[in-house]
């Protein structure tokens, strides 16, 4: 007798869903011996604190004999963090006065929850927005996991229409929402989303003036939708003090009345695996929302990675090894970047700028050129030994195909220096 | 001039997702000064591992020199980990051949996944799953922050029917297929769920049998849906050797065919601060789907907890600490059924099993009390100073008033005399 077959449709969601698009990268990368990865996101190896989170544990387990940290936290997260966050973010946004005030913490503290990683703060916000067939608008060129985030959501990304510097093209997006309202897609946009401090993939970082002229423009067309601020190398800039370069959406008086969320993590610029991130929102029922779908999802972040934190920042030693981090990546830049002139790039009609801060290269290839993954181009580099992310993810919408993210976190300089003269190689034969 | 309102709507889900139900409990226990909880899930500081937490961190420092733990972890988790894992899977399913064999468990391992507790594995599989509208099968009673998932998520939930003493009706659950089918439900219907082991809030471990019986009656109506089974207390019975009482689903024949997932945790019987959890899927495009939508959520769970379970588990800690738990527990649902008995709580007709594992107690009380959250019963408790959780919570559909989950894993022996102690005058007065 015939076994009958089982019974499992998955949903709409389930189907929807597909590998983040830097899978097939990483199964490349495993597979290529001897491959040197450009592609990959992760952070410098050798710098990561293991002293200051062994003290960090000697520290919690003399101060807090009842060992609580060890035991759940709770769904928003750890309260002392919280009311770090909030200082930190208080200071960066140039409000020192407030920072110094606990009656001005506590109460951003209370717009703070912890989430694992800055991700899943973006993910609860999508979740909580946003139906299927709904609009988000993104920066130009974006964070591309988020793009997969919207995919997989059934969400539809739309480019911040940009300038030939790549800066927010205010009076474009005035006409593009004009267009949105004309074609009626206008009741679908739900959220703006941008990075806003040395951008994954682009180094860029927002303007002052360019955020504010976005708000405007936004407030013009009548369309004040959430705003999603991407904080995620906030505190990676190379100079000290870069954090406070531009106040964020939260303190800039040209976002007020928009719904806010600020998403940041603790942990790319500390160690990446203890995976704590945290979002800022200061509208109320969005927040709570997100809370609610948080406690169904997992009714709170890791509270001992959390508690680690909350020390490592109490005790300086969070301070410390951003000290640290500024200078590893400056020079990883600069060894990825001088084997990518010494290799003769430039020469070769590639351009790129130099980023103050976070982790990547972007580079605009001759035009022409094709950088996407099933390319001549991105062959020639495997068969060189290096492998780097295809710009054409990083786009919401139309994208141009002579753009490639190089990352410069994971290998150290006589890596960088190795994988940027292959890039070069690559590259003369186009 | 008038500032435009914002403009944000929430989605559908963001609309229906509310507070878990536990958060009105949790602000009633903060804002009731000397309150005793006997609803709190959390588990027993005292014993917390902190020694064995600090060996793990030295044990890695010391042997994996290029700090990679404190690095970006997978998706899917850490390998080592996952190996661990199917070998234990395999060991409590009474597989111990397989569990010796290399290749067998790296065969398991590949069906693994890490998650942020088992919570979010229970999240994963209901979104991957159904649609709103859709139906859930779950046990009577039932993990009550599923329900919670499940309502944010729009589905619905059905009970098993049982039968007098508490077992799952094989019979009846035919009958009921049978009647979903005629009035049309039955194609909504997408998976089964039950907690497996020493159940919140029960107490009950489902019977081999009892299983095995469910499994047939669902081959028998041709309704081979997805079932997940919810180990969360597995490894938390008192006797050595508990887990091992009854194969999991993974395991056992009566389930061939069925796709499975198997959801457990690391860290409620270790340290739930470090909160990693896991499924073990064997229906490949099923897992698949879910990890497509981690990799959307938060592109993997903290590798460094990960990396002291994995240490704790091959040095031997994370058993010994079990070993503890067993007792610690055993001694604490002794105290609380002392506190219980001697407070004349049977003579007033209530009623309650001994669980052999886990960490509550399921009361029946007599017939016509309410017990829900806004009664007499509730408030009396709250005069006497104790709380608990109210049985209605953790049922499907028609839920009885008389019932009441105590939890004896925060309080130590002490608390939990007094609890139960109070517990008692407030019943005397019903």
């Amino acid at each position: 007798m015939p076994i009958p077959a089982c019974d499992l449709t998955l949903s709409r969601l389930g189907r929807r869903a597909t590998a983040p698009s830097i899978t097939a990268l990483m199964r490349t990368a495993l597979e290529t011996p001897g491959l040197l990865s450009l592609a990959a996101g992760f952070t410098d190896n050798a710098s990561l604190p293991v002293t200051a989170v062994a003290e960090a544990l000697r520290g919690l387990a003399a101060r807090a004999p009842d060992l609580g940290f060890l035991q759940y936290g709770t769904n928003a997260g750890r309260p002392g963090l919280r009311v770090r966050i909030a200082e930190r973010l208080l200071r960066h946004d140039g409000r020192t006065e407030e920072a110094g005030d606990s009656v001005a913490r506590a109460a951003w503290a209370e717009r703070v929850f912890m989430t694992n990683g800055s991700q899943q703060a973006l993910y609860l916000a999508m979740q909580t927005l946003c139906d299927p067939g709904d609009i988000v608008l993104v920066d130009r060129p974006t964070y591309f996991v988020f793009l997969d985030l919207l995919a997989g959501l059934g969400i539809e990304a739309r480019s911040l229409p940009v300038d030939a510097a790549g800066r927010i093209d205010a009076a474009a997006v005035r006409r593009l929402l004009s267009a949105m309202r004309a074609d009626g897609s206008r009741d679908r946009l739900k959220a703006v989303y941008f990075v806003g401090w040395f951008s994954n993939p682009s180094g860029r970082t927002l303007g002052a003036d360019e955020g504010r002229a976005l708000a405007a423009a936004l407030r013009a067309e009548d369309c004040m939708v959430p705003v999603i601020e991407d904080a995620a190398y906030r505190e990676m800039g190379y100079a000290e003090g870069a954090a406070v370069v531009r106040a964020g959406v939260l303190s800039e008086p040209a976002w007020d009345g928009f719904p806010r969320l600020h998403a940041g993590t603790l942990t790319k610029p500390f160690a990446t695996g203890l995976k704590i991130g945290f979002g800022v929102c200061d509208h109320d029922a969005w927040r709570a929302a997100m809370l609610h779908v948080k406690g169904h999802q997992d009714f709170g972040s890791g509270n001992f990675a959390q508690a680690l934190l909350e020390e490592a920042i109490a005790g300086g030693a969070y301070d410390a090894q951003l000290a640290i981090l500024r200078l590893v990546y400056r020079e990883k830049r600069d060894a990825l970047h001088g084997a990518l002139l010494a290799g003769g790039l430039s020469a070769r009609g590639w351009r790129w700028a130099l980023p103050e801060g976070g982790l990547y290269l972007w580079l605009e290839g001759p035009a022409g050129l094709d950088t996407g993954g099933s390319g001549e181009f991105c062959r020639a580099c495997l068969r060189e030994g290096v492998l780097y992310v295809p710009g054409e993810l990083c786009h919401g919408d139309a994208p141009p195909r002579h753009t490639v993210r190089l990352s410069f976190g994971v290998l150290n300089q006589e890596g960088l220096a190795e994988a940027g003269a292959r890039f070069c190689r690559a590259a003369a034969g186009f």
